[in-house]
């Protein structure tokens, strides 16, 4: 940014490359930077360091962890014959926000994406293929996102997936909890339509 | 955060405390981290540490600088004898911005403040009294802010300079260009009309 002298620029330009940070925002936090005590600088330059050096993916389901498995795939309480497979380590751990999951985890780390050179051989696919072999697989539910990519991916697995020996579902896509029909678009009306439930009485 | 793992939740808990940036943000930076390549992150890493180690205050106006003397007091082609007195090193690059002013500055670092404990000795007060018995100085800017903070501290300077032979001015406050008087609190609209100038015909 023009009139900022070359180290504050530097921060300021660095800021700048993180996503959801704007001109603005990456102009205060550099300024906030220069106000911190070095002690404070130095501990969170370290704090990134030192999670980028720490963090890997657990072996099993490809999630980040900082050992060798992650938490809930070394959890004996937890149902490990159903497999969650997700796009990214952050729907993983929306998922478990929710409370409503006793399984494992599978996570991809991406999407199909042909217009992104992205095609099955950059996702952890196989691995997934490699566990359903491995171990005693009953339930592969898909949770890609409910948007092109992620329906495709989902598409794609449930192709891959259709002779093996496990039931492999969908999640659910409908109006969402508290959303007004009025507001909803119509593909998500479409498909809270469709999947219509039948209330018992 | 809960559920996640100790060292993204260090990078987390840095994130959070920066000013501006929310829970969501912090996540989504946090992850964004860990995705980065290595390289990458030792980079932002350095650049934050770097700007904190080469950073300091001029030491004749004590704006932000990389040298001993700021680029605006080292250039003989400004006005010397008109200092513009602001709050911080931002508010500076902001009437810099403005490339009405040929002056050059003196940043107090602060207002007055009883209630956070910040009196006249915890800003650059000394030293601007320092600059005016040193330097033949004709006009004094007051441009703090124009909050209860900043009017107070610009009052302060005004009765401390009074004796001093040098002018003394206060920035104007009135409707900002492009402001609808409709939208305009009271007493913008006030001091809109108290400070009215003369057309000329």
């Amino acid at each position: 940014m023009a009139g900022l002298i070359k180290p504050l620029n530097s921060v300021y330009d660095q800021f700048r490359r993180l996503p959801g940070v704007g001109n603005k925002s990456a102009l205060r936090l550099a300024y906030h930077i220069i106000d911190m005590p070095e002690e404070e600088v130095r501990r969170l330059a370290e704090t990134l360091l030192q999670a980028k050096r720490e963090i890997r993916f657990c072996k099993e389901c490809f999630n980040l962890t900082d050992s060798d498995v992650c938490e809930i795939c070394a959890d004996t309480g937890r149902d490990h014959s159903m497999i969650c497979v997700v796009e990214q380590p952050q729907d993983a751990m929306a998922m478990e926000r929710s409370h409503g999951y006793t399984g494992v985890y599978h996570v991809l780390h991406g999407c199909l994406s042909p217009l992104d050179g992205i095609g099955p051989e950059n996702l952890r696919i196989k691995e997934l293929l490699f566990r359903l072999e491995k171990e005693d697989v009953k339930e592969v539910i898909l949770a890609t996102n409910s948007n092109v990519e992620g329906e495709a991916t989902a598409s794609y697995l449930a192709q891959l997936l259709r002779h093996q020996p496990v039931m492999v579902s969908r999640i659910a896509r409908g109006l969402p909890m508290g959303g007004d029909l009025e507001y909803a678009d119509e593909v998500t009306l479409a498909k809270a339509l469709e999947n219509r439930t039948p209330i018992k009485e």
